[in-house]
C-alpha cells in the first residue's frame, strides 16, 4: 500500500503497554509516525518503565480520561479484557477515533467491539504475528515488527478510512500487512499457533502422569523434548482465553491433529513401514520448504 | 561404579562411524581408554574423514575381518541395518568380545542379538541420550556424551563381566550410565522421545493439508511453530524404523496423548475454562520444573 501523505498519529493511546504494545509506542516513535503516547494500565511500575524508557510520553489509570482526545487507540491486553475495557471507552471516545487492536484471535475482537462501541465501523482489528518470551514494558524493542506480518481483519461494515488508518498504523511500526477475513484469520492461526499450543501441553501432560515412585520420564528427555515442548511454558491464563475465544476452529484442528495420529497409529501398527515412510517424508518435505521461505 | 582397574579396550571396532559411532571413538581416545580402533561401514569418503579425523586407526568394508580380533564391537549404526549385521559378524567374533549398541530401542537391539550372535549374553545393550542435527564422521566430537545419560539394559541371562565391561565404556565417553529393563527404556523413550517425533510429524500434515491455491498456512507461522516442529525436520527412514522397533510402546504413547487432545477438546466445546487453566498450568509447571532440573 502506497501512503498519498505521510502517516502520523496526533495522540495515540496505548492500552496495555507490554511486549507488544510497548513495541508499537517504540517503532511508531522511530518512524516519526505520532505525536504524544499515552500508556494506561493498571501496573503503577509497568507503566514508570514505559516513561522511563520513552515508549510513553505520559501515563494513567483512567482509561476515559485517556481516550477522551486520542485519534487512535490501541488495545494490546488479553482477550478476556476486550469486554471491559471497550465497555469502558465506550462513551469517551472522540467520534472520529480509530481503534484497533493486537489480539490472537480476531472474530471474537470483532464481536466484542460490536458489543460496546457505539460506532464499531471505526474498530479495525488486527493481529502482529510477532512476540517474544518476554513480557512488559521493560522487553519492548522497537524492532519487534520489522518484517513480520500483521494481518488485518476489516469486515464489510468498516469505515475505509479507519481502515487505512489502522494498516498505516501496522506498516509504520515495520510490518508486512495483509487484509484477509477474520474467520480466516481464526482457521489459519488456530492450525499454525493454537493448535502446537495444545499440543505441546497435552504431550507434557501426557508425560507427566507416567511418573511414578521409582521412575520420572522427563529425566530421559532430551533436545527434541525441550524445543518440542517450550511453548508448553507458555501463559495458561493467556492460552486459556486464547483457546475460548476461537473455540470452533481449534477444536476442527484438534480434529485433525487426532485423524493424523490414528493414522500413524493404525500404520504402526500394521507394521506399515512404507505409510510411515511417506507421512514421515511429506511432513520433513514441508517444514523444510517453508524454513526455506522464511 | 567404581573401576577396580583402568578401564582400556585393545581394539575396539566401530560398525558406522557416524555422529554417534565416531564420537564414542574421540572420546575414548581422549580418556586414554582405547588402543587400536577399526571403523567399519560402507561409505568410503565417510570413513577417510574418520581416519583423517583421527577417530579410527585404520578402516574397512569388511566387518568379518574387522571383528576376528576386536575385544569391543559398538554398533551405531541405523535399527534397520542390525539384523544383517549381527548375523554377518556371528561367526567371525572372538568368543570372548563383547558387542554393545546405541540405538534408539532396546528390546529390538536384544531380540536381534539373540536372533543372530551365537553368545548373547555377550551383546549389552545401551542407549547414550545425546545427538544433533547433524551425521556423520566430520560431525563427531569428542563432548557429545559429556553429562548425558547412557543407559545400559542387560537382561537376565546378561554375562555380569560383560555388563561391566560395557559400562565401563560408557562412563569413559563422559556419560552418566544407568541400568534398566529393555521395555522399561523403550517404554520410557517411547513417551519422551518417540511420541514427540510422531506428534510433530502428525500436527505438520495435519497444517500441511490445509493448503489451497489460495492461502497457505505456513505462511503465518512464527516461532513457536519452528520450535514445535524442529524434530519433524528428522530423517523420514530413521524415525520410520524406530517406531516400527517399538511399535507396541509408541502406540500406547499415541492412546495418551489423544486422550490428553480429547480431553481438551471437551473442555474447549463446553467452555471450561477453568479446566483448560488447570491442564495448561499443570503441563507448564511440569515442563518448568524439569528445566529447572536440568
Amino acid at each position: 500500500m502506497k501512503l498519498m501523505e505521510p502517516f502520523t498519529i496526533q495522540h495515540l493511546v496505548i492500552v496495555g503497554v507490554g511486549l507488544i504494545g510497548g513495541s508499537v509506542g517504540l517503532a511508531l516513535k522511530r518512524a516519526g509516525a505520532v505525536g504524544r503516547v499515552t500508556g494506561v494500565g493498571r501496573s503503577r511500575e509497568n507503566l514508570m518503565t514505559a516513561e522511563a524508557r520513552g515508549i510513553v510520553d505520559d501515563w494513567t489509570h483512567d482509561l476515559k480520561a485517556a481516550v477522551a482526545d486520542a485519534d487512535v487507540v490501541l488495545l494490546a491486553v488479553p482477550m478476556a479484557a476486550y469486554d471491559a475495557l471497550l465497555r469502558e471507552m465506550a462513551d469517551a471516545l472522540p467520534a472520529d477515533a480509530v481503534v484497533t487492536d493486537a489480539g490472537s484471535t480476531k472474530q471474537s475482537a470483532i464481536a466484542a467491539a460490536q458489543r460496546w462501541l457505539p460506532d464499531a465501523r471505526r474498530f479495525v482489528a488486527a493481529h502482529p504475528i510477532a512476540g517474544t518470551e518476554q513480557s512488559g514494558a521493560a522487553a519492548a524493542f522497537a524492532e519487534l515488527f520489522d518484517d513480520h506480518l500483521a494481518i488485518v481483519t476489516p469486515d464489510s461494515v468498516s469505515d475505509p478510512a479507519a481502515v487505512a488508518r489502522v494498516e498505516a498504523l501496522w506498516q509504520a511500526v515495520g510490518s508486512r500487512v495483509i487484509r484477509m477475513a477474520a474467520d480466516e484469520h481464526d482457521r489459519l492461526l488456530a492450525a499454525v499457533s493454537h493448535l502446537p499450543h495444545l499440543a505441546a501441553f497435552a504431550l507434557v501432560n501426557a508425560v507427566r502422569k507416567q511418573a511414578d515412585a521409582a521412575r520420572d520420564p522427563f529425566d530421559f528427555a532430551a533436545g527434541g523434548f525441550r524445543d518440542f515442548t517450550r511453548i508448553a511454558s507458555s501463559s495458561p491464563e493467556m492460552w486459556r482465553d486464547i483457546a475460548l475465544c476461537n473455540r470452533e476452529a481449534l477444536a476442527a484442528q484438534i480434529d485433525a491433529m487426532q485423524a493424523e495420529l490414528a493414522g500413524m497409529k493404525t500404520a504402526l501398527l500394521a507394521g506399515d513401514g512404507a505409510q510411515l515412510f511417506e507421512d514421515f517424508s511429506a511432513a520433513k518435505a514441508a517444514r523444510d520448504a517453508w524454513l526455506q521461505r522464511r
